[in-house]
């Protein structure tokens, strides 16, 4: 099964480099041997997922099939998708739903407000958990331990002036997040985004985030909290106790 | 390799299936063998992309990262995103961009307007190609032989009593659409659905095709020519125009 594994690495790579690669370029990225990597590119070629053009290979739409996959046989994701289109109509504000993988928290569906400035995120975007209010929701939902061991693996980066890179100081913040329910970040993961998130209960505590994201100098944070906010919990308990997740 | 093949196998039958699966339900859908599909599950499980609960099998959101691989790896959906977008604040309609792959449209980029009744559809849907707007223009754009060989192909199944079905008069159809430069389709392929394609034109002729679709009882199929083809027709030419797909 030890092809599967470098296949999967191989075509994930093409993601985190966002452009066509030599095989020369893969074998850097994966820390695979060129070898190797040509022998996955060849199937990956064969199977219809990847073209070759000249000394490049890119993917084919039909590697998309894969990440649908997960978004078709999700049954959060199709029970969350027409709560988050509600939302985005009622506030006019993107809206998503985010859960816990692998230190990231993972966009896996979202409604998108048809405004000029958006905001690029889609389901598949992924995002660190610290400076983000899904994140610090999800984090925030962890059990002591796990809580405590996310903070020491994990480097926080000042990705802003404002992102908290104090692990005594984060630790604070999500403990009240865990008491009230609700996490508001203030420009720490990008200058002029704020966005405010809550838990999605499943039968084993927090199973995912919903949150809005607006910008700093059209909304103010006290809108977040009393005007969107409100809207916000109610779709979350809506979502809650469709169970089970 | 053929264990890379196995597991992407496995991974797109859950998108078929829409739901958690059996190790027994896996091996019906994809023919594998029971122990060959086990120990694919086994090792996607350990790499993160599946789990296990009691006898059922389900993806995890890391499945999304892979076809998250295409979309931030193609240069046509980076170049179009902005496009589609640009075009639905105009129109206040639903826009995408569609390739050609297997037989099928995929949706390879959308941008969705917020209505409150939406169309189900985003990257990584397929659709039939002989029933679809952006279908007709992908097959429009195929050799003379390319066109006869998935007329013969093809079941054209009548997904409502107004889908062409005939091959003969599909094929008249689609000339008339290479001529034009546009198809419309008036409830085809789902009844209250109506949609206006154009091709994209790319290196090797058409590389995709852009649509938008609206429901029927609230957009005349007047209002689709008059009104929408030159939006759209202005969108093609800006995106082809970006080159090189």
């Amino acid at each position: 099964m030890e092809s599967l594994a470098r296949g999967l690495a191989v075509l994930r790579c093409f993601a985190e480099q966002q452009k066509p690669m030599t095989v020369a370029q893969a074998s850097g990225a994966t820390g695979l041997s060129r070898a190797s990597v040509r022998r996955c590119l060849h199937t990956l070629t064969q199977l219809g997922y990847a073209v070759q053009e000249g000394p490049h290979y890119m993917l084919r739409p039909k590697a998309l099939a894969l990440g649908y996959a997960y978004l078709s046989s999700s049954t959060l994701v199709a029970k969350a998708q027409p709560i988050l289109e509600q939302l985005r109509d009622e506030l006019h504000e993107s809206c998503s739903l985010g859960v816990i993988e692998e230190d990231e928290v993972y966009y896996v569906a979202r409604a998108e407000s048809s405004r000029i400035i958006s905001i690029a995120l889609r389901p598949g975007s992924r995002l660190p958990l610290y400076a983000t209010s899904m994140g610090r929701v999800l984090l925030a939902g962890l059990s002591r331990e796990d809580r405590e061991a996310y903070l020491r693996r994990t480097r926080l980066v000042p990705l802003t002036p404002h992102t908290i890179t104090d692990r005594g100081r984060l630790d604070t913040v999500l403990t009240r997040v865990a008491e009230e329910g609700f996490a508001l970040v203030d420009q720490e993961l990008e200058i002029g985004l704020r966005s405010v998130a809550v838990p999605v209960f499943g039968r084993k505590g927090v199973a995912a985030s919903i949150n809005i994201g607006t910008q700093a100098d059209r909304i103010a944070a006290t809108d977040l909290r009393v005007r969107f906010l409100p809207a916000l919990r109610r779709a979350s308990r809506d979502l809650s106790a469709m169970g089970s997740f």
